[in-house]
């Protein structure tokens, strides 16, 4: 998709060095960062310049690539697997992407190894540009739908960023909203801030802006007045992880939306890929949670009046805080699950029905 | 209640000026600023250096004061009263305060005029206090009977200020909190940031750090997986207009706790003194939903390295914001209302029984 005017994957790969959008700097910065080391796929994912479930599952496939080229060693292999999987603990992808990686080079030559380990990472990341563009097309059905009954501009909730930044390209929730866009169906977005990191504001904003896709930025707090007073037609979100039995565990405050559609009786639907199914694990208890560094509530970085980058503390300077990353969707709250295959109940038979 | 160490009201009259506590200065500056003239007071409850339904209604009040110490003219006791009262839109007591000071006023002798409005606006603060103080000796019960059972820190989620700083001390859902902890019940608070403006960091946390109990602040995207985690035994939140029926127009984003604390089976209780009933309005859909500035969503002001105040921009430059102030908890998602005359269900049952 644009920034710019010019297109962009969010990660590819360029004489031996990975090339990531440094995500940490969107919206005031646009930086393009060299991946040289396995290190440094590890740090790009810990502080998130790179973000987003399918994106990390990325950078991680990309992580052994770079691991092969400074050390064609299976024991160093090993190793950064092992830490790459360690770098955020609640996005499956992460380890869905390693693990393919790492059966399709079980026993490979070493002077193979790094052809076949390229060739993966870059086929993982065309399946998910292939996959996102499914999602878009299923999910468009629903926007349709919903705009040839209400003949007017359909009004879509999304939080946190699920946009083509959050993957290679597309997006899984903002799929559909794009290819409703290319459709000439009005469409207009509430992007909730999502704090503390604000993605909903510096990446989906960002990335609506971008492509031309109106767009409003409001509190966390506000989509359930917005709800109360008819002003969502649909909510569109995407996944972190995905349980067999369709509970979503997705970006902190995902929830309390879900909970919001559910009393006013709006749609809620979560776009994903099937990477991001967890098939294992059953009870969402289960599931990690990550707790990231309370500096990520405390300091706000922002524009200054000259345009210069600022960090602020916001608290009071007494105070502590904490700042867990996710939360839990119960099924039960999801309209549908938008999959590359198609639309299906958030349940153990409606994923099974298209998996498996 | 103190700051540094030191007993303070949020509102005083002194030699003919009204004091307060300029509360959008806080955490970061504390500043007595001097109201002179019924301009100032409007301007005062407009851009919220006064906030809080009773302390709004409590300005209100000593406007009229300044009013007539300006201009002792019922013509422009007259206009001053519609301007107070045009000044923010969702708090009933603004109403209610201007009200039962006209009817006090009403056939008054200019020459009598200003000494009882200065005794009735004394009369209105040491009122709240004296409710303030009830709502918390009758919440108190509620966390006393969580304490006996738990026999551990009791854990309150609150939403924006409802403290003392949007009283004129005690507050309302923090009176509970401070009975408690003066009665050596263990208490610990989750502060809800409360975007835009962070009331529940920059107040909430800030006047529990000088009272000396345990708080930390969250998200506001938060509170939903801390109570599928258990860590959230109650909550207790302010409103700003409380219908005969029991629905509660308070802080945008209360309605998400309360969809959530619902959700998990936690109490969730509103406490309000009676001068933030309003029974004429019998929809919720009737109230008016205070849309302010943009600009307090998309700035964010803090301190820099150098300890030095600095307004940031956090958006992307062009994206536009939407801020809506308040939203409604529907009375069944709130387990009781704790009031000055005690405890009562969130409907007009309940309501009636102890008022009218």
């Amino acid at each position: 998709m644009k920034i710019d005017g010019k297109d962009y994957r969010t990660i590819w790969f360029e004489n031996n060095i990975v090339k990531i959008i440094d995500q940490t700097k969107l919206p005031h910065q646009f930086i393009i960062k060299d991946l040289k080391t396995v290190k440094d796929a590890i740090n790009a994912i810990k502080v998130m310049e790179v973000r987003g479930a399918p994106l990390i599952g990325a950078t991680a496939a990309y992580g052994l690539v770079l691991s092969i080229l400074e050390n064609n060693d299976q024991s160093f292999l090993k190793k950064s697997a092992e830490d790459l999987i360690k770098s955020r603990p609640t996005a499956i992808n992460l380890k869905w992407a390693i693990d393919r990686m790492l059966k399709k080079l079980k026993g490979v030559n070493s002077d193979k190894i790094l052809d076949i380990a390229i060739n993966e990472a870059k086929e993982i990341c065309d399946e998910d540009i292939k996959f996102c563009e499914s999602i878009g097309l299923n999910g468009l059905k629903v926007i349709e739908d919903i705009y040839n009954k209400k003949k007017d501009t359909v009004n879509i909730l999304t939080h946190c960023n699920a946009g083509w930044l959050a993957t290679i390209n597309w997006g899984t929730a903002t799929s559909p909203i794009y290819h409703a866009h290319k459709n000439g169906i009005p469409v207009h977005v509430w992007a909730d801030e999502t704090r503390p990191r604000n993605q909903g504001a510096n990446l989906t904003s960002f990335e609506l802006n971008e492509e031309g896709i109106k767009n409003t930025i409001i509190a966390d707090n506000t989509g359930g007045i917005l709800m109360q007073r008819g002003q969502v037609d649909m909510c569109i979100v995407g996944t972190d992880r995905t349980l067999s039995n369709g509970d979503v565990c997705n970006k902190v405050g995902t929830y309390l939306k879900a909970l919001a559609a559910h009393d006013n009786k709006i749609p809620f639907y979560v776009a994903l890929s099937s990477s991001t199914i967890d098939w294992d694990i059953k009870d969402f208890k289960d599931i990690p949670i990550e707790e990231r560094n309370s500096e990520e509530l405390s300091h706000v970085e922002g524009l200054d009046e000259n345009n210069k980058i600022k960090k602020v503390l916001i608290y009071p300077n007494k105070s502590k805080a904490m700042n867990l990353a996710f939360d839990i969707t119960p099924a039960k709250y999801i309209t549908g699950l938008i999959t590359e295959k198609g639309i299906c109940d958030a349940s153990k038979e409606g994923l099974a029905k298209l998996f498996k």
